[in-house]
């Protein structure tokens, strides 16, 4: 019998930012709290994280100067949370990014052993950016060779690109939602006793983004964003999915995190 | 002998925002404002306009309510700048809009005479805009059939649709610079006596968006708009062209208005 499928939130800190960075065309000038969190697939297939939220060395090294804040205590690290669970970063056999923004890559670097999985579209992108997209394209700490020639063959250790929506392991689907950036999917995951969970990625921060059809302050294609905010509705309505926002203060405050589990 | 072209700027008021309202990415919270003027171009060829600025009824009516603001006198109208001139609406022989913004098309229906061009993938855009464009391409009265059928073929009184770069009368060229909307034109013109103008329109509203390379916050596709910066910077250089923005109130100080001429 397979083993039952089951979902871990890891708390990675937050950042924080105005909203009208946060929400295209949002004109609010309210501060918020953009909490970080990785999710972990413990499925009979292997041990998945999706998305690895960022490092706060890099974040306050590139990032952050005079521009920026962000918060993460040691226990929110990558590896302090899987130890919540037992685990080590050695243990992740698969690490599926989003996208390569940096604060949804910024734990990749810990998990050596892992195959490391990402839109073909997203891949290209991070490695030749739009100018606009320099800086949130600044971690490539996961790919120790980056900065010496970027090419393509010098991912480590072992790299797979996709493309089209794609069910990469029983009950784990991928959808293709892109706008934000070129290349980016959100996962959809059934645990065994509980109905779907839709992990948007940053198609859509929030609820507001959905309640306002307000799509990220930053993106790449507007119109393709807008569309990717109709397909999380729609995937979420088809499949009676749950709706886990990527970065939103209200809704994360009830999420339940590591060191408990939604199975 | 060529009757020498002369260039009048035509003062229609201004709107007021925040400059992250205007230019994408920069957090700056300073309200400014947004000065909109319209070209007129007094050519052998015929007495041209490009760009028509905003109506302060429509504005009032559709775009303010609780979120903006907009001052416009009646000397700031279309029929009384080209009064200055001794001119009326119906000297205008063509109507040429680098887009159909509400702020750059208010002034096209008391030209009743005039040839109207635009690209063609604007006129298709703003028929058919996306869910975000919808109250930038809320002016239609110039097409006083426009809210019964939306069909191509109603345009009046003389419509024309153009692609690619185009001189559409001696000295006279049209530039394709889109992104911030789908089929947007700037427009180059050599006065008899002076060096080449380049008037941006909505590809770079200020001497700002050039020197941070920021688009404008509205925008239907950055990547092209980041490349309509460049062009622009590089198509001022290969002509000598001075560059004239759109919504730049720091340099529209220095601008010669009408009843004075660029000649």
């Amino acid at each position: 019998m397979a083993k039952p499928t089951r979902v871990a939130l890891l708390d990675g800190g937050a950042m924080f930012a105005k909203e009208y960075q946060m929400f295209w065309n949002v004109p609010s000038e309210l501060t918020i709290s953009i909490p970080s969190y990785s999710v972990l697939i413990d499925h009979q297939d292997g041990l998945f994280l999706f998305d690895t939220g960022f490092d706060l060395h890099h974040f306050n090294d590139v990032v952050a100067p005079g521009t920026a804040a962000a918060t993460q205590t040691l226990e929110q690290t990558l590896p302090a949370q899987l130890k919540l669970l037992g685990l080590t970063p050695d243990d992740i056999t698969h690490v599926v990014n989003s996208h390569y923004h940096f604060d949804h890559c910024g734990g990749n670097k810990h998990c050596r052993h892992a195959k490391t999985v990402c839109h073909a579209c997203e891949l290209e992108a991070s490695l030749d950016p739009q100018p606009f997209e320099a800086l949130a394209y600044s971690d490539f700490s996961f790919l120790p060779e980056i900065d010496a020639p970027r090419a393509l063959d010098i991912y480590t250790p072992y790299f797979e690109t996709l493309t089209g929506d794609q069910e990469i392991a029983a009950g784990m689907h991928l959808f293709e939602t892109p706008g934000h950036t070129a290349g980016h999917y959100s996962l959809m995951v059934k645990p065994a006793g509980r109905r779907p969970m839709l992990f948007t990625g940053d198609a859509c921060y929030a609820q507001k983004g959905l309640d306002l059809m307000a799509i990220p302050s930053t993106h790449i294609d507007p119109v393709k964003g807008y569309r990717s905010l109709e397909r999380i509705k729609s995937l979420s309505e088809k499949h009676d999915a749950e709706i886990f926002f990527s970065h939103d203060a209200t809704s994360y405050k009830d999420y339940i995190k590591a060191p408990a589990w939604y199975e």
